[in-house]
């Protein structure tokens, strides 16, 4: 047990709209079932440019400052007390989403949706309502209970995967939130069949490892559809057998994929996040069994559903972390990667060191990134 | 084969929003594939009030004049070539929904909804394209290939049940459309599991079966909810363990059931073709796992989903049919209920003849039947 606080550097979001400043932070040693870890290396995912640039838009406003980032991986450098399960040097990745493996939904098989420490977590704070990181002696929130634009932070002992020793951890960040969530949308939420047709609506990161879960599940055709045609290339390098452009079509993107699909794909993931976007993917389903599941995502903003396509037979459902059981699946998809079961380097497109993290943001916004894999030291 | 045409009473819609008037019409023998049937009693179903009073509202505009009824049983009159499966005398109930048993749907587990004459029936007319149904050589649509509001009809072999000889024709005419739908949604769609909670919008015919399917279904808590009181009664007698009145509260309905479930029913059933209802159906359902399925009927309308609410586990489905397969599942239906597993008497409030079957819309819009059978002798 340690008691020490330990100043490093982080990159802290002082107000919305306003780029992240690099400051040292202290971060305080965990209390109770809290693990500190050292944060090597976090993905920048498009919620934590959200949280920011859209906080109060299409999410609900945080508190500020904040630390941002939710997809990182670390080793372990102290525990607090009652922490049973890991111990300092411990390859870890951190987990927004909780598992206590004790609470009714941990021990139903219908979700993943665990709610120990939720509402704390989503205002940035841990189970004891106050933060662990802070500067000048004010409290610094910390993103999803996570917060892995920090050299340091500190996360409760149910929102921790203790992963292989021999992971790469500029890589398995990915598998913190983005990757994880798009992987399992195909293969948890949709449960994608051999065979079957699949559409998928955005590439990014989440949107690519969809098409590489559809792929993993042997579906016939994968239909990839986005704005930008400089995604098409990688969406076909996962396993896209079709790439759509709906600026190619004058038509709405639904009837496209009704006339190419005779009827509609037995599966659409909406990556995006836009209630227009998650419209026209249900409407490109088949109707009789198609499903439609959200990946995308958005905390305020609502989407209009045609009655008669749902009585028709189709289904609409979202997925939060591909509905991957946080702590017990995360070692295994590392695992995944390390006998190339599962890609990750492909969705890197990028590297920053921590001082350069808002260029992380511009590569975002501009559509030339997939990932940017910042480096914490 | 018979090549005689039938002249007898029907009820004819002439023209939207007026009431039926009872005509003496020609009824054509059975074509290829086809089979005439006396029609010995019809329920009234809330679509046959749409079709009529809201043609181009809450439904499309099908052509007129027309026969009204689909939920109709009889005895087989006579059967066209390459009819193999019915006989003269036999019992049948006329099915809106068909199962031809071939195509990649009915060979599905996934779906009921065969499609074969679907394009067709919708519009009233048989495989030809033609109804069989003539007033003094004006043809008269069938409703959904149907039209039970005559003495005698024609329908497809594919769009018909042979069921028990003993079963009491005014009573499991009810099995065409209302209470299959209701029990279905809850036992098929929803599949409702023993020990759940369920919320069942609108109790009409529909509603009260899918009470009744949630009982069957051995679910704990059943809580119906209409602005009509006058409805509770019957629904406690069908399962119903609490009844809400959403003009009692001041709270939105959703409100009200979360905290009377200490967070939403596992299954919520939508059972009156409200867009607003069913957006309060599904924000009724737990976060998790929670189930929304839309029985009640629009054809024209959009509901209002909050992303988040799908995002946070939810799941959102429609059912046609109660996902009976209709041609293999209503003769054992019927079985059901002269085994006394189903009830159907319960459901009948009314019992009017043929020239009175303009008091059936207004029993129904009062609020005072659940179910009006019309007898056609």
């Amino acid at each position: 047990m340690t008691t020490r606080v330990i100043r490093c550097k982080a990159a802290v979001a002082w107000e919305p709209k306003k780029p992240l400043s690099i400051e040292d932070v202290d971060v305080a040693p965990p209390k109770a079932h809290e693990v500190r870890i050292k944060v090597i290396a976090t993905g920048m995912c498009h919620t934590d440019w959200e949280y920011l640039y859209q906080a109060g838009k299409a999410t609900r406003l945080r508190p500020f400052p904040l630390v941002l980032g939710h997809e990182g991986a670390g080793i372990v450098e102290s525990v607090g007390p009652g922490v049973t399960k890991f111990s300092p040097g411990d390859k870890v990745i951190p987990l927004f989403l909780p598992q206590c493996g004790e609470c009714e939904r941990c021990l139903s098989p219908k979700t993943n949706q665990c709610r120990k420490n939720w509402a704390n977590t989503q205002v940035g704070v841990m189970a004891d309502g106050t933060s662990r990181i802070s500067y000048m002696g004010q409290q610094v929130y910390q993103c999803l209970g996570v917060g892995s634009f920090s050299q340091y932070t500190v996360v409760s002992d149910i929102s921790l995967a203790k992963i292989s020793r021999e992971a790469p951890l500029d890589k398995v960040c990915l598998l913190g939130c983005g990757v994880s969530t798009g992987y399992g949308a195909a293969v948890n939420a949709c449960k994608v069949e051999k065979g079957s047709s699949c559409a998928v609506f955005g590439l990014g990161a989440v949107g690519l490892a969809a098409v590489m879960g559809c792929r993993a599940a042997e579906a016939k055709r994968i239909i990839a559809v986005d704005v930008n045609p400089d995604k098409f290339e990688k969406a076909q390098m996962f396993g896209a057998t079709d790439c759509v452009n709906p600026k190619d079509h004058s038509r709405p993107i639904q009837e496209v994929l009704l006339e190419m699909t005779g009827g509609g794909v037995d599966y659409a993931l909406e990556c995006v996040g836009s209630p227009a976007v998650m419209t026209a993917a249900l409407e490109s389903t088949t109707d009789g069994w198609g499903t439609c599941v959200i990946a995308g995502w958005t905390e305020t903003e609502t989407m209009s559903v045609v009655v008669e396509k749902i009585l028709m037979g189709r289904n609409l459902k979202g997925t939060y972390f591909g509905d991957w059981k946080s702590v017990e699946s995360v070692p295994k998809l590392v695992d995944d990667y390390m006998n190339n079961k599962l890609k990750l380097d492909e969705f890197i497109t990028h590297n920053l060191p921590l001082d350069q993290i808002n260029r992380a943001f511009e590569y975002m916004k501009s559509g030339e990134s997939i990932r940017t894999v910042i480096s914490l030291w």
